[in-house]
């Protein structure tokens, strides 16, 4: 007997079919003798639907209405799953946020969980009944509801795993599992058994869209076993006792370490340079400070010294959409920084190598270096931590270096 | 300065353009200075949605659940309705039934308000806030969402108006209030100015499909001034000080007492008859007895003696739709209830007439008959009450009822 948190997304619960197959995963789990909470999002299309109301309503509004309105499309999920679960002699009940408590903070529209009340799930796991709880939600101040931003069901579920100590949560999605890369891009991509906490996180950041990074983190941070599978696989010809997806845990669970477990890349990168800069204290931050107080995002930062060392390059990355207004931060900086001269690059990628195995492998990025060389590919800025490194090249060369890459790393299906 | 609770139902709020109509009619009482509380129903169309999708999920379903499912739609518009007052200016936020608290019994699908907290309410009224009131739902035992049934939001208006001690509750509909009968049979029918709440709750039994039967009620034992009026009116262009719509009030209000206010009709009556049933004692518990127990509402009932005392007709009406397991009832208690033949008939009409006046005048009912008789209409059975009297007659006669009596008792417009 196990303790399951099982969470489903929107396109698996998209229609009352739909719902009826997640019904019977969620049997096969109860037939085993599991104790069963669902995690629910709403019917896929139905966020969407609701978000425009919002913004026709006024394009900015007051976000705790704005939670009121969207959180609603879990709730219908979670109820018509209950109803489905008992038509099929399953004891069920749904659950909202206020009714569990899921406290957050008064961040709406992306609050962050405070507590989960698990005990009343608990309560009636040891009388059997299964919970189906309305993901992305929970209560803020002042009694109002609070959604956890957009994909939050994910982040709810590991939530209420840690909650109720359960030995498992299974992200059902309409993937069966996390892949060395992207498949639309590498056929040869193959499905990895496990994956590290630690690897997974760098992957979500990265643009794998399978799990919202905060959920990775949350399970990190809680030791919860994250087991990401396809709602769309027979629910019943899944076997117990051999897993068909993908599980995240901690590095320990893992035996055999690849040095490389996957590339993954980030479309829509740019990039500013800032020329001849005074290389003087305090110039990173009259640079970067004003780009953090407009909310731009930077990512991969690259600072070149000129030969007499009293003039610098600065050279950092950021999204595409955000080029016009940090050009515009820069230039109202620009007696403060001093740069001589300001240039901006759109069209850029960044392709990402990760594995655990980096920390006790030398030489793997250059085996990289080389790689994209030998095609012609020309690496633009490259950064690295401990278990993974990233280059920025032209978007144009994106689907030949993760090809690339991911043969040289031996990551190609047999 | 006024308290005013302001209803408005499904079509009223039908899509973000009608919303931001019905913000024009807050700002207008909220300009002249008055306290206000808006009770709003799901968008129209919306709550069938959600019922369908309960009744696909399972056609006989956990009304907790079902309640948990249809309250999104108040919830939803309750949200886009504060965001659009905000957007012009006006303080406002909405309130699900589980913030106020609106507590009810456990009759899920079809609950009884129990209580409301008007506290939190009246608390935001003196800081200048409109309250958004998603109507048609409380919460009922153990911290469970509960609907009080189709239509309930008038019920939902009506008992907020009480809780917080409201001068008047103003329902919004898609009419300009409540006429002297149908206007669809009856083109001269005319707008009443006022209409007492017995006068009003015999209407509603009766047909009369501007307000609930129960709201009726509760606005009659809360003495809550009930004023129907139409939300498509220019919002802007509705004279403070000049009435539009009915008001239903108490009796003392209403100085000009009309002997006549209104006809009403109910369709699809049918008759059931029982001949020579032995006119002995408990006789009309055998019949009535198994009719409530299998919850089949009997209206008319007519006996008529025989001549040797000894065996009597029993005759009485019903919905057409429940003909057929009245007379499968019968026929189980043939032998205890003791009658040689039974015969029943659909396709029959239910006309009445209504005022408050008939208390104090005498004869208004001959006037009918002599009316009914002179357009060869044959009337089958005859109830009388305090402040009206029915009669039933063949369907095909409904129109040509109607309209007479409409004339006869000088109701029709000049």
């Amino acid at each position: 007997m196990a303790r399951i948190v099982m969470k489903f997304g929107g396109t698996s619960v998209a229609d009352i079919d739909k719902i009826r197959n997640v019904a019977q995963h969620v049997k096969r789990e109860v037939d085993a003798g599991h104790q069963v909470a669902v995690v629910v999002s709403a019917m896929s299309g139905k966020t969407n639907e609701l978000v425009s109301w919002a913004r026709q309503a006024a394009p900015i509004h007051d976000a705790r209405e704005y939670d009121t309105i969207v959180s609603s499309g879990e709730q219908v999920t979670a109820g018509l799953l209950a109803i489905v679960l008992q038509s099929i002699g399953i004891d069920a009940r749904s659950w909202l946020g206020w009714q569990i408590q899921v406290t957050t903070d008064s961040a709406h529209g992306a609050a962050r969980i405070e507590n989960i009340d698990g005990e009343q799930i608990v309560e009636r796991f040891i009388i059997g009944q299964v919970a189906v709880i309305a993901g992305f939600q929970g209560i803020g101040p002042g009694n109002r509801i609070a959604t956890l931003g957009r994909g939050g069901s994910d982040t709810s579920a590991v939530a209420i795993a840690a909650a109720v100590k359960a030995d498992r949560c299974d992200i059902y999605t309409d993937v069966d599992g996390v892949y060395t890369t992207d498949p639309r891009i590498e056929p040869k991509a193959s499905r990895l058994i496990k994956v590290s906490f630690e690897e997974m996180l760098e992957m979500a950041s990265l643009g794998a869209k399978v799990l919202q990074v905060r959920s990775v983190e949350m399970a990190m941070v809680n030791n919860v076993r994250l087991f990401v599978r396809s709602s769309f696989e027979d629910p019943l010809a899944i076997n117990q006792n051999r897993f068909t997806g993908t599980l995240i845990c901690s590095e320990e669970e893992i035996l055999e370490k690849q040095v490389v477990t996957g590339i993954a890349y980030t479309m829509d990168e740019a990039q500013i340079s800032l020329r001849r800069v005074p290389d003087v204290p305090g110039v990173s931050a009259a640079i970067f400070g004003p780009m953090a107080d407009n909310h731009i995002n930077v990512d991969m930062i690259v600072q070149s010294i000129s030969e007499d060392g009293s003039r610098t390059d600065m050279t950092f990355t950021l999204p595409d959409g955000d080029v016009e207004k940090a050009m515009a931060v820069l230039d109202d900086a620009r007696n403060e920084i001093g740069y001589e001269i300001i240039q901006s690059e759109k069209g850029l990628v960044k392709v990402s190598v990760i594995g655990i195995g980096m920390r006790s492998h030398a030489g793997v990025a250059s085996t990289a270096f080389t790689a994209l060389a030998a095609k012609g590919i020309n690496i633009r800025a490259i950064t690295t931590s401990e278990i993974k490194f990233s280059v920025l090249i032209d978007a144009d060369y994106s689907e030949l270096a993760v090809r690339t890459l991911h043969q040289k790393y031996g990551l190609d299906s047999k």
